[in-house]
């Protein structure tokens, strides 16, 4: 099979008021990811998810990380799966993760979603949170508006090839000072956070105290979720959150920055860490 | 309990420039929705979303139907879960569906991502597509450009009070001469799409022939796979589609088109749809 890449060209048919011309274009490819976990001989898989080729392995791991099935130094290995049920043309998507022991089974069967006791609701969901999200460690990091302000161009200088597409979502782990430290992209907002908490799950540099992560569209809850438990202390989108999102971040004590662009921004959450 | 609204307000700090004020600002809201089917006295959580409250019926049945679990008079009953399990603080976060029997337990342990004996692939995706989509029934429908351009602005003005938050997406229904049918929004993409579905649905309206449906964001595999259950034979998203999304298309005789705006548009599939 050949491997997919991240993007794939099309013919199309541009239509610009009254003409019409043919030529190339270039999308975001978007194929399903199988996430299989390995313990004891026995897999499993535990998610299928679409994604934008790429990243594959620290998109299995990021994920892992992000619903509290793995912990940092768990991982003892990932690679495509080889397995015989896996035919050769679905090779490269499907991904298998070797850990100490399966993840427990209600996480799977819930899809995902916290629910408790007191049944589904949002304050429920921070609750469960609590439960398997270290608090996070508060450093002394504070950041000056002026470096907030140039985050999403250096974001969007970083797409690169993706760019042209016009149609990715991407996440950039930055230091306080501004400086770009890896950035990731992808067709699903929550993948491209994966990605990246993956990167730094796999190079050892968990948690991310200090650091600061910005994604290019919205700040959800679960794109919180997934910056608490990397131990993120700032999250700024370049969109709104949403209000689950700032109940999380002022629950957890995280800063969250929205409608980050424009040389404004509005803070939600943890004025203290803004300069 | 109080019944969630779609807005929540939050005080934030607004930075621009050297100049921070303190004012009230208004999210969108985002809160779990657990869709229960009910059959034969025996009541199933099929799955858990995050949603902005509101169209909550529309919502489950739009995703029921979007997953191949119902089909147009299945419904027998739907309304907000009032069983013991349900304490009160959960009651507008769980809504219960009546159905003639539960669906198949597979679908469910697959996380509503299709595989098949080629394993995870776009193109197995597709082929698992046919075996429950009917196919399109083609009308002789057709659309002027000019048409297309006004959608766009029409469903932005539609978006009313929800506008303010800047953090909902929108899907729009509309005849082929750009009158608006009816149109939804929510914190997730998909769930738009679900709650306009839905309402056609619970409203006798399926299949969508001849109709169309607009996105605010991007057109992924799964919104072309909600547009094709609902009949829908031209998807228009105001973004970047994705590579499966157009596989999607041309595989099922759909018209696909991108990046609608600014009197401007991209057709990835069935352009004969198009004046």
């Amino acid at each position: 099979m050949i491997r997919p890449g991240p993007v794939t060209r099309y013919r199309v048919r541009q239509v610009s008021g009254n003409i019409a011309k043919d030529r190339r274009d270039d999308l975001a490819t978007e194929e399903p990811l199988e996430i299989r976990v390995l313990a004891g001989g026995v897999s499993r898989t535990v998610a299928i998810t679409m994604r934008t080729p790429g990243a594959d392995f620290e998109l299995a791991a990021g994920f892992l990380h992000g619903e509290g099935l793995v912990r940092p130094g768990e991982i003892q290995a990932i690679g495509y799966c080889t397995d015989d049920d896996v035919p050769p043309e679905a090779r490269y998507n499907t991904v298998s993760v070797r850990l100490p022991h399966l993840p427990e089974v209600p996480h799977l069967e819930r899809h995902f979603m916290t629910s408790s006791a007191c049944g589904v609701c949002g304050s429920a969901s921070l609750d469960a949170l609590k439960d398997r999200c270290v608090p996070l460690v508060t450093s002394a990091v504070k950041v000056h508006p002026e470096i907030l302000y140039g985050l999403p161009a250096t974001l969007h200088d970083a797409q690169g090839v993706f760019a042209r597409t016009g149609g990715l979502h991407a996440a950039g782990l930055f230091t306080p000072d501004g400086v770009l430290i890896q950035s990731r992209e992808d067709v699903g907002r929550h993948n491209a956070v994966d990605k990246l908490v993956g990167w730094a799950l796999l190079h050892d540099r968990l948690p991310l105290t200090g650091q600061l992560l910005l994604v290019s569209g919205r700040a959800s809850y679960e794109i919180g979720q997934k910056a608490l438990a990397a131990g993120l202390e700032l999250l700024c989108a370049v969109s709104a959150p949403s209000s689950l999102a700032v109940d999380l971040a002022r629950e957890f004590g995280m800063t969250l920055v929205g409608f980050l662009r424009n040389e404004r921004f509005n803070v939600y959450a943890g004025p203290e860490r803004i300069l």
